[in-house]
């Protein structure tokens, strides 16, 4: 048997008497003091938010929370109507949809402007904000050429300004989280728009992860930060299908228009399958 | 600290030079010796199939692999769409909705008919097959009068007859497997159509949790069956899905439906939405 | 084909420059004014809480956030080391074992709770608090009769109290929510300690479960308020094994000490396995 | 609303009197007449394997199925322990691990060895077999300069072969697959072994990742077939721990371990903790 590497948690313990998360007092200093977004910011940085974290935090969990009728939310509804016991499973099925489609942007914005800074020949003087036009047109100019998308712009529905950037970044400017990360993602906005020809706003995911720099938070945490909001969010679609079911409806619309082609091929016989 | 229990496996080992699965030599004994549904047999079972049994066992895997376009295929090709670099979760996602609605009656209708022989009251008497119609009406009598469905009986599509049931009761009398659960099963349709008024068929769930029994594999283990068979058709789908998607217009269509009578509320604007 | 039923959902919308979320503006109305506590609210019962709902929602769902090492954090960390470039599915992995055991009894204890009020005979005068301590007694029976056990009494650790359960009821009690349902738990509390000779505490689940009776939240939304606070502290869990990772080192030792009876049957050959 | 792209599916339909899958007659031309392994290479490929094709296909199904004790059979068994009543659920939670990490080295052979005979520039010639030592050492090279692990190559335990790879090779010879693609892989592994000094065997996921190509089956189709057969060892290790279980002492070891740092800060008290 090799040698034992210690097992270690920093998370969370507990006596008869008390509990402790990430070294706070669960019952005396959480409970009744702190609010969900508080916890999630104390699960992920290990310590309590200031007022305006706490303020810019919760908005950014609150955007991530909805996003409506979309794949994951569907999936979520289909396994509700096979599992209806175990809702657990349906919202457990709704995110893992959540991969690098949908959810992905976050993070790599985040990422994004995170190396931009990072840059051993920018370095500093590019951290100074000295010349953020460049970066952002240096930024577009790897992607165009890579024929990668930009991530973080652009919305089918939201133009030509995602009213949820806007808020996001006021309530930045009030909290003190408007610096340099929004601001080169501004330039890259502009730049993209320059280099494209038309309108390229800063949708809610590319406003999220240039926020999540500001608050020091790394590119896996944004993403976490989606995953939990939208488990919120696939609870309130799982009540609403039980409420009010659209999964079987769906299913039966599907099938139907998608093996209308094959029926009849066995025995000349035509009619929907529904197999229990 | 509490008193140790040692964990213990008895299903897979190795060495450099072989390894063992439920103590058969993996390369020697197994690999280009047994087929995909006699391996499975030995993980439920922790033995080799004899010949009749691997036929009977295989076709009630075959029958499990594939129901087209239902709930649980659209949940995988809706997580596909979302995260393609990940097909397990896909997978995974198609499996959550394997619940009480879909599969549950094939482990329903074992354990009804497992429990009819070891009720202690029926005892050997009614092992011995003396009166198997007495049985029958017994057991749609108490789920009559307890508003239960009973599981295994009926389909809106195969009727007069599930053309599976009948197929795996063919191989069943091949392969004796044709014993006294089949002939309850049988008994119980009977009196259910009798006391229902209309054909209630024995479905292919039915006939399975009769063959199961048979067998001599419990409720869980038949339960166990439908998951890894499904398993193996959530990939057919999500490889289709690939080729040929209809996750995303499935979204598009449901969303644009769905939310048609609240668009306009907010400023006067009506156009669908589509949030990344 | 069947005639159509519509697809309907009152959750969200959108339009270019406006969101809505269960009937509120996301950018005027939610971002920035409420916590993700409150958004959890909206999502489960379609309206924002009022101060108090506030303060006694979000101290029910910190006090579910985190549970340290259990079960389902194992499983989020065993998933994280095979694929951590999906995250969302070791928050799903974890999710799934939030079924009957470990999270169930909050689901229980509501429903018990809310079934002692609603039943027929007990009526509006049960209902009108007459006679809680022989409520509690018949509960207490029916459970011993039918060797249920009672949901959310007793823990392992905490005792003769649960320091969350104190601090719950104290937060009830300043906004407003505690009750008779409450009161029943409180009752049912004392009836058990009497029948079974030793204390039998209210815990944490039993707790919420009377506090969400209060608030006029269904059992099935208490499960779903148990689903989305351990999706925040998988969230947490997840970022620390990427930090500080356990589960390798937890599979080896189970691995070697589990297969150490088997080890040598084969060629004679003692070594452990670690099959990629 | 945009423009409806039709739904469309080729994989199964059915009729009152007859199911139809992939083409086939489920009834007359599957059950009983083929096993599950070749119904897996009909779900994958769309027709029914020749006999060399189902004995191939068969025995790297059988490989693949089970692993022991690893961490995605542990997160099944955590899983379970938490959810006995979903075992589509622990299952599920098993697969989720399938990632980059254990599983995903089949589909890199794949796709490592598949890139190497259609890249342009080496073209037919290449895939003449013209100079397989080259193209072996051209792929060691380029590994090596961009710090990447050669997928399919060496293996802690088995070792100076891997037993399963010299098995499924001589399959590979009785079936007609041992052809340019496991000449290839043979190669690397040689050309690999003298480049790093030190005996680089192909492992099992190196010898399937050829023996796919070998099918004509994608490195996308190679991913999903380990995912399908590990379903299958997946309800074998859930079944296990239902009858003999592990998860619940191997959590409490851990949580005891792992915590032990912490105890005693709150109030002087030191006891293990178990949160329900």
């Amino acid at each position: 048997m090799s040698q034992r590497t210690p097992l270690h948690t920093d998370i969370a313990w507990s006596t008869p008497e008390a509990i402790g998360v990430h070294g706070h007092d669960l019952c005396n200093d959480l409970l009744g003091e702190v609010n969900f977004g508080d916890m999630a910011f104390l699960e992920v940085t290990g310590r309590l938010p200031t007022p305006p974290q706490s303020r810019m935090f919760n908005a950014i969990l609150v955007t991530l929370v909805e996003h409506g009728i979309v794949p994951s939310t569907l999936a979520a509804r289909m396994t509700y109507a096979g599992a209806p016991e175990a809702m657990q499973a349906a919202v457990a099925a709704g995110l893992l949809g959540l991969g690098s489609v949908f959810v992905g942007s976050t993070e790599g914005s985040a990422r994004m402007l995170a190396q931009a800074f990072a840059a051993p020949d920018d370095g500093p003087a590019a951290a100074a904000g000295a010349d953020l036009p460049a970066l952002a047109e240096a930024i577009v100019r790897t992607h165009r050429t890579q024929k990668k998308i930009i991530p973080g712009l652009g919305h089918p529905i939201h133009k030509p300004v995602d009213p949820r950037t806007v808020r996001l970044f006021a309530i930045a400017e009030q909290t003190g989280f408007h610096g340099r990360y929004v601001a080169l993602m501004q330039a890259v906005a502009q730049a993209a728009s320059a280099a494209f020809g038309k309108p390229m706003p800063i949708n809610a995911t590319g406003a999220i992860g240039a926020l999540c720099c500001e608050m020091g938070l790394s590119s896996q945490v944004s993403h976490g930060l989606g995953v939990m909001a939208r488990a919120v969010g696939l609870v309130g679609h799982v009540l609403e299908e039980a409420r009010r079911p659209m999964a079987v409806e769906l299913w039966h619309r599907a099938e139907d228009e998608a093996t209308a082609h094959m029926r009849g091929r066995l025995h000349g016989q035509a009619s929907p399958s529904r197999e229990p």
